[in-house]
């Protein structure tokens, strides 16, 4: 059901295929059990048990309380509603990010920078992508208000993983609200949120094989603030809209089979990624890995800066030509044909080509092995 | 695979049940056609024509250009973009609604009062729960500012349809902006959206037999905003986040479905309407209908009065126990418990017990005659 007859997919960190015990859990909600959940009648309840029992699992899975988590319509939506909530509702006047954000974080800082709803700072990069710590202390300390400081958990374009904790502490320090967009951590890490002082995470089930247009937002129970999509009580008045059911039950089990196979899975994974960068290591000459890459950073993805040649500029075209799914950035950014920010702002080296590589359970060795020969033949 | 056994099912207007050709027509996006529509490579274009053809589907059903037709998380996020952008980008200062709007709506109109961002005016009821199209010309002219006028084509509790050519001309004469929530409405009437003055519409799918989670935001041409969720270009740069294929797909087929099967299905379901009307006033003395049920008004549903007897207080308990799913108001606003703002606009008789009966194809005379018996039985 799942074969893609000759199709390599190298791009999972874009999203992943739907799992099909997800789907199974999703079915009954997509025949049967059709009922509005916010209606007062039992057959409208047997659906509202659905969520309830996916909150439930959810929650306890991040080591949260029901009441904290919310559903969405996806990772953007989430990190929209937390953002604009930070300033809005709990008096943010300054916000702290980086230049290698997530478009969902970075368009709507800016935004808010724009209409005067807040002053944006962004904190200064190593030559490996991770967030200078000194450089936010001196932020945060500088800082004449309320700071929202908004920085991912782990990059989509170059994997480098935050230290949740340390910057959390910080945060503490200076009274400031922390977000920080997990979307490509949860469904692949542990999370103990009980004991991470974070104020807002996100997650998207389509990046650890679970429905697209579903999401979930953390909100940590020391802060409340208003809903950012108004309308009916839906989501204890936090988040309007009739349930998009089957897609929460998708996201409830496929976080759960996720985190069953965690240990597993993870270790089969680091394993491609560290195969693959071996592999175009000895193949070719003068490439390089952008972040640090076998320091704190995602298991699931390599992004490769391969010396710009004619050929090397056809990568992608050519990689797509030999039915091998990979990227340049990330796929949101992609309509807009600009190459990538991340990449852009961790480097001023015009003389390389990035290609992202991004692995799940479902790649082999043998994959990597054809895409390094196919490769080879196209440089 | 759609039987519910013993269960009868009259709350179409709150949602409905998935067709199994629309599901059939999700699938492949729900299996192996998994990529992100927004890649560049072309496996991810497969997806990215599903979308497109998808929404040129929809547009050419309504009657507009597909660059019109945006694809959102459902009607209320679809109003809430409407609502929002026509005071942050279109510069209207004042908005015109009723009191009878749905939460969607309402909520967002209070609260963009509440924040100062515009002044907020209801505009009469007639007795019949249609709108004082004069007090409506009134207040256009006595509004110092730009207007957004939002009035909901069908409402979702009473069933009272708004002559929307009326009031779009109306819009036009005093430069007005005129934004009317269609969630009833879209999949169960024909739309010509070239030849009716509205700047805004939205749809959501569950509504007729389409997938939850899914909406349509129509945009006229005439008018450009900026997007309410921010982050990557997807739609065109209106609707950010990683689009909800399966789902999108879905939405159009459903619509395709509802278009093809219009004139039988909705004779079919009118006939349902009139017959419960007429089984009703033989059965019960006393009995009143909301709105304008055999004028301008949803052929899907009714809206009934029961004189308040301390039986007839214990109705909707009753039809749940019976296995009948009705709903006193909407199923977005049923967790607040405060009774309907609807009947409460339109009605000052605390003596009686208002139930809302809203069919589709699926519902049958027996169905009715059935309901009626136990009604009687319980009152």
């Amino acid at each position: 059901m799942y074969a893609m007859a000759d199709r390599i997919y190298f791009d999972n960190a874009a999203t992943t295929s739907l799992d099909g015990e997800v789907l199974e859990a999703m079915m009954p909600y997509l025949t049967n059990l059709y009922g509005n959940p916010s209606s007062i009648y039992s057959y409208g309840r047997e659906c509202r048990l659905a969520i309830e029992n996916a909150r439930k699992s959810v929650a306890k899975i991040l080591n949260a309380h029901p009441a904290e988590i919310f559903f969405t319509s996806g990772g953007t939506e989430s990190s929209n509603t937390a953002i604009n909530a930070a300033i809005k509702d709990l008096g943010c006047t300054h916000i702290i990010s980086s230049a290698i954000e997530h478009h969902a974080t970075l368009h709507t800082v800016e935004h808010l920078q724009h209409t005067g709803a807040a002053k944006l700072y962004f904190v200064q990069l190593l030559p490996n992508g991770h967030i200078d710590t000194s450089h936010l202390e001196q932020l945060l300390m500088e800082a004449d208000g309320r700071c929202l400081v908004t920085l991912m958990h782990a990059n989509n374009e170059i994997g480098n993983i935050l230290d949740m904790v340390l910057v959390g502490e910080l945060c503490k320090k200076f009274n400031a609200i922390f977000h920080s967009d997990t979307v490509q951590t949860v469904g692949h890490f542990p999370f103990d949120l009980r004991n991470t002082p974070v104020h807002f995470i996100t997650g998207a089930s389509h990046k650890f094989h679970g429905p697209k247009g579903v999401g979930i937002l953390y909100i940590n129970e020391n802060v409340k603030i208003q809903p950012f999509v108004l309308g009916g009580s839906q989501e204890r008045n936090m988040r309007a809209g009739t349930e998009n059911v089957y897609g929460i039950v998708g996201f409830a089990k496929a976080l759960q089979l996720a985190t069953e196979h965690f240990t597993a899975d993870s270790e089969y994974i680091r394993g491609l990624k560290t195969y693959l960068m071996q592999k175009l290591t000895v193949a070719f000459a003068g490439i390089s890995f952008n972040g640090d890459p076998l320091g704190k950073s995602l298991y699931t993805l390599v992004s490769a800066n391969f010396p710009k040649t004619e050929k090397s500029e056809m990568i992608l075209f050519n990689l797509d030509i030999n039915n091998i799914c990979a990227s340049g950035g990330s796929a949101c950014s992609s309509g807009a044909d600009v190459g990538s920010h991340v990449i852009r702002a961790i480097s001023n080296n015009p003389g390389q080509v990035t290609v992202r590589f991004s692995f799940s359970k479902h790649n082999t060795r043998a994959e990597i092995d054809t895409v390094v020969e196919k490769l080879k033949n196209m440089i």
